[in-house]
């Protein structure tokens, strides 16, 4: 049964002063605080291309587990809407080749926004078993701030540069349990590049959260028939404060179940749920935990993670 | 036991006439057809996007088979490179509304090329089984209208626009059987955009093709404890003339197993494949065929399909 062994991150070293930015727009550091949740974010260096941050996240993933050898892995999946150059060919080749895997590798991209982790989640674990492979990862890199429009109050203060690596194999730590996914392309337009820059409808999607995301993972819990009481975490994408405050607060009498943590760096995107697992989740006695990412298409997804007895 | 039920395709009714192209290079009907394999290529209308081409595609797979209703689609993946205006968000959300799909399904698009469709059939059926979907689309749509360079000789002559759309489903007409996939990145830059064109080192793919396709063909059917003297069909990515002709070579004895057929309407990337199980397997008495398709990345990935006994 294949299902997430471990995780590790990459978060490049350039940091930009979220204080500093929102003073430009006449903010102070409550407002930074109650509507983003971080004063500080991550930020690539113009160098790094997302193919780096791929690699520099598998090679972390590679160093904290010795029993991953490098010939090893069968297949790489990197989740991302921000590739490498433009997008032909796709930014998991390129990883292939700079992180040094075999050419036996069965590598592809999977185009999602913030619900990719838990899409991702499920198309690497069901193309492994499919195509009868042992070890693959899961990568997460979508750095906004290629697409950032740095005068757009709304979004510069938002988005953070990370990328994280997900080892998915046999005798796992957390199974995959039942899970649930959503797409609206009639939202497709408050979460869109134009003309290069990144464009959001904050009030859309705050809108859109709130009246999926809750729902959704009620929906997982009856296919598991559990409830959210029998739960132990909550791992919400990270969209921001206002997001995560609002859905703590339709989760009730269960809402401090949920995480809000911006790990300092903002909104990662595709990458904010496996950051949490790592930083929560590793050391936890949780024995299971329900994830759900939601944002760009619009599309969500959301998944009961088990811990595997030893 | 979930497999392929049915394939249906979208060809746009534009077409370039290859042998004018050719007069203007000054080469001939002889070296179009000896080289390419058609005197047409098929091509979009500019107002056509690529979730367009995706719904057509789905629009004529659904009208073929009454049994799928709109409302029994789970999931709906799309491989492409090219998708709608600047990839963000996935056109496979935009083509969710344009189709009519329940905001129950789950889309993402799959960033591959010409190896596209034999990853995308072990993603989407492999996610399926893992989130327990029972009707799945996968479409391939590619346009490379949108990138060719017109001044470019060899790649303007030998791309064209299609669409398929194919069902994912239980009781299929083929089980999918061995698979095998590989990725070389070093490679990357001989298939490429640049500066919003589309570049090939036609040599350095043909290599590619020559030294790794049927070496992974034989590797799938030495899986299936199998020979290519068992292969009833071999159904290899319709890269170029050139290139069927040397693969076909290469197959030696079984070479004549080998489809050549460029449908009149040029390398359609992802496309071709499922553009030669509809034309050809569909009506076949074929117990068996091998799919094997490579090139951007690069990347090459075939797979044994098997007919599934009523």
């Amino acid at each position: 049964m294949i299902g997430i062994k471990s995780i590790a991150s990459y978060v490049p070293a350039g940091r930009i002063d979220n204080l500093a930015q929102a003073a430009s727009f006449d903010r102070d550091e409550a407002f930074v605080m109650a509507k983003i949740g971080t004063t500080t974010l991550s930020v690539k260096d113009e160098t790094e291309e997302t193919s780096d941050l791929c690699a520099a996240a598998v090679r972390n993933l590679l160093a904290e587990n010795p029993a991953l050898k490098l010939d090893a892995i069968e297949a790489l999946v990197v989740v991302t809407q921000n590739g490498d150059a433009e997008g032909l060919p796709h930014t998991s080749a390129i990883a292939q080749h700079k992180i040094g895997l075999s050419t036996h590798t069965a590598c592809f991209d999977v185009a999602l926004g913030c619900s990719g982790f838990v899409y991702g989640l499920y198309a690497l674990k069901g193309f492994m078993e499919a195509a009868g492979l042992k070890n693959g990862i899961l990568v997460t890199a979508d750095p906004y701030s290629k697409i950032v429009n740095r005068t757009d109050r709304p979004t510069t203060l938002l988005f953070g540069d990370a990328a994280t690596a997900t080892w998915i194999g046999t005798d796992p730590v957390w199974k995959l349990g039942p899970a649930r996914f959503g797409t609206d392309g009639s939202g497709a337009e408050h979460l869109m590049i134009k003309d290069g820059l990144f464009h959001m409808d904050g009030r859309e999607v705050l809108d859109f959260a709130g009246a999926n995301v809750v729902p959704q993972v009620r929906e997982v819990l009856e296919l598991a028939g559990m409830t959210l009481d029998e739960v132990d975490a909550v791992l919400l994408h990270q969209g921001s404060a206002t997001i995560i405050d609002l859905l703590t607060q339709k989760l009730g009498d269960n809402g401090h179940k949920a995480i809000k943590d911006l790990c300092a760096i903002g909104n990662t995107v595709s990458s904010t749920i496996p950051l949490l697992l790592e930083r929560h989740a590793a050391a936890s006695n949780w024995e299971n935990l329900v994830v759900s990412g939601f944002g760009v298409g619009l599309s969500w997804g959301s998944a009961l993670l088990l811990r595997n007895a030893a």
